[in-house]
């Protein structure tokens, strides 16, 4: 029915031109042990942590889920088109003893041992380069001899306050439009590789002015935060992205750059913006019934 | 509670620095015969159509919503962080009549007798320059004289085929990173400017591999499309959008490229996605109990 319909509106020719070519894509599974499960009650997100981008963040972030940390936790800073942002109420009685340790900053590396980059776009707005590595969106500056992951939609980065290395458990995802000026000066350790419309349908506890302000009994809760392999085998996913490394994702960023298609009877300005190339996740056929 | 709870993370220093100042925020009220309200099963959705801009289009969508085109129309073309396109199934026999007439292309306009436009980045990665004008984000360029609104987050465009003036009702709204390379090669006529989170709410009928598809029968419906001044008046809502025209607009410029908070300990460089600048809304506190 869905088929017929969408076959209709394509002869049709309403169909916005397709934004990306599955055909030819390049697939790398994801390690389960890289993967982290956010249940919540809506449904499940699941996080791939950059490991060998932020590997002492992903090694906190992973003994706080171990712990039941996060289990229960509640999204009390969720901006539409900002972040949604979640961690303990420290202020309740019962998490007194969820105050986690700070962890240093790791917003940035040496761009020289960075590991393999396809570049995308030179120069950005707010960078030298931009490029993809391992599935994550990131820039870099040769002169400072740096590279870092970009806050595109979707990131998972450690919340802090005024201090550079203050951040302990709180953390929130990018729910909008890039806010890269907050590159180099937040950590960056995952992404979202499947769920982003769950986060979207996080509660906003943000109002405009005029309406009446989010309960906090509203709030969305983590119902549970652990990584994969510690699921039931019922409910585990094997999971894979496109491979930014791979001939066919070069290919694609070639596309999008030159608008071949007959949609764009004008073409758009030869340059791209790296957190609107999306990277294509699925889940290996042999696990949907397991979902 | 709610108050107590943020004040309590803001005194433990966890709440990343605001990202604008409301305090001095200027306001312009939207003319009632300007909002577009569509109402969706989860909730209202509130339009400023770009009278100023897309005159045509507004004229066409008016009479299109006052003929009771949309209602009844499904989302059939929601990608996450993409698009979420509506219009009439052509394909069902009641719709049979629902075929509207196409409309030119008003994607982009003279430069020269443009209304105002506070600038805010230039060079920006897609234009010469980028700006605000009437509450909407738009770019320019100077040597071919032309100005066009811009793909931001939350926009409302007309869908079409290849043919540049093919397209008739259906229309999309962005729900993700601004898809600029679509700019000025689709005609945006209006923005959100109440309800992005019950947008986001849409049900994605795109699902990622490995994924049960989404039947049609769950795609969200529009239950209702019309002007303000028509709603009942116990349902109709006066709302004001930041005035972008204003000095406090303009500060508010200046400020979010010189981030002197002291959570910036390293300042971000100082240029401006014109995408990710908000533009604030609000309800007039009188007609809280009337929503």
């Amino acid at each position: 029915m869905l088929k017929k319909l969408l076959t209709s509106l394509v002869t049709a020719g309403i169909i916005l031109a397709s934004s990306q070519t599955l055909a030819e894509t390049q697939w790398r599974t994801v390690s389960p042990d890289n993967l982290m499960v956010m249940t919540l009650p809506h449904g499940k997100v699941v996080f791939e942590l950059a490991s060998q981008f932020s590997p002492k963040h992903v090694a906190h972030f992973k003994a706080l889920a171990a712990s039941g940390h996060y289990d229960g936790n509640k999204f009390y800073r969720v901006i539409d088109g900002f972040v949604a942002q979640a961690g303990p109420d420290e202020s309740a009685p019962e998490n007194k003893d969820k105050k986690s340790q700070t962890i240093a900053m790791e917003s940035e590396w040496s761009l020289v041992k960075s590991p393999k980059i396809t570049p995308v776009q030179s120069p950005d707005l707010f960078a030298e380069q931009t490029g993809f590595s391992g599935g994550f969106a990131l820039a870099s500056d040769s002169e400072a001899n740096k590279a870092w992951l970009t806050h595109c939609p979707g990131v998972l980065a450690l919340a802090r306050g005024n201090e550079p290395n203050s951040g302990s458990s709180h953390f929130y995802i990018t729910n909008g439009q890039a806010p890269r000026y907050l590159d180099r000066i937040m950590t960056i350790f995952g992404r979202v590789v499947y769920g982003m419309p769950h986060v979207q349908a996080i509660t906003r506890t943000a109002v405009i002015e005029g309406e009446a302000p989010v309960d906090k009994a509203d709030f969305t809760p983590i119902v549970n935060m652990a990584l994969m392999p510690s699921l039931p085998a019922s409910e585990q996913l094997v999971i894979q992205v496109e491979d930014t490394e791979s001939a066919a994702f070069a290919k694609k960023l070639v596309d999008r750059r030159d608008r071949s298609h007959a949609f764009f009877y004008k073409k758009p300005p030869p340059v791209l913006d790296v957190c609107q190339v999306p990277v294509a996740s699925r889940i290996v056929p042999a696990n949907i019934d397991k979902g």
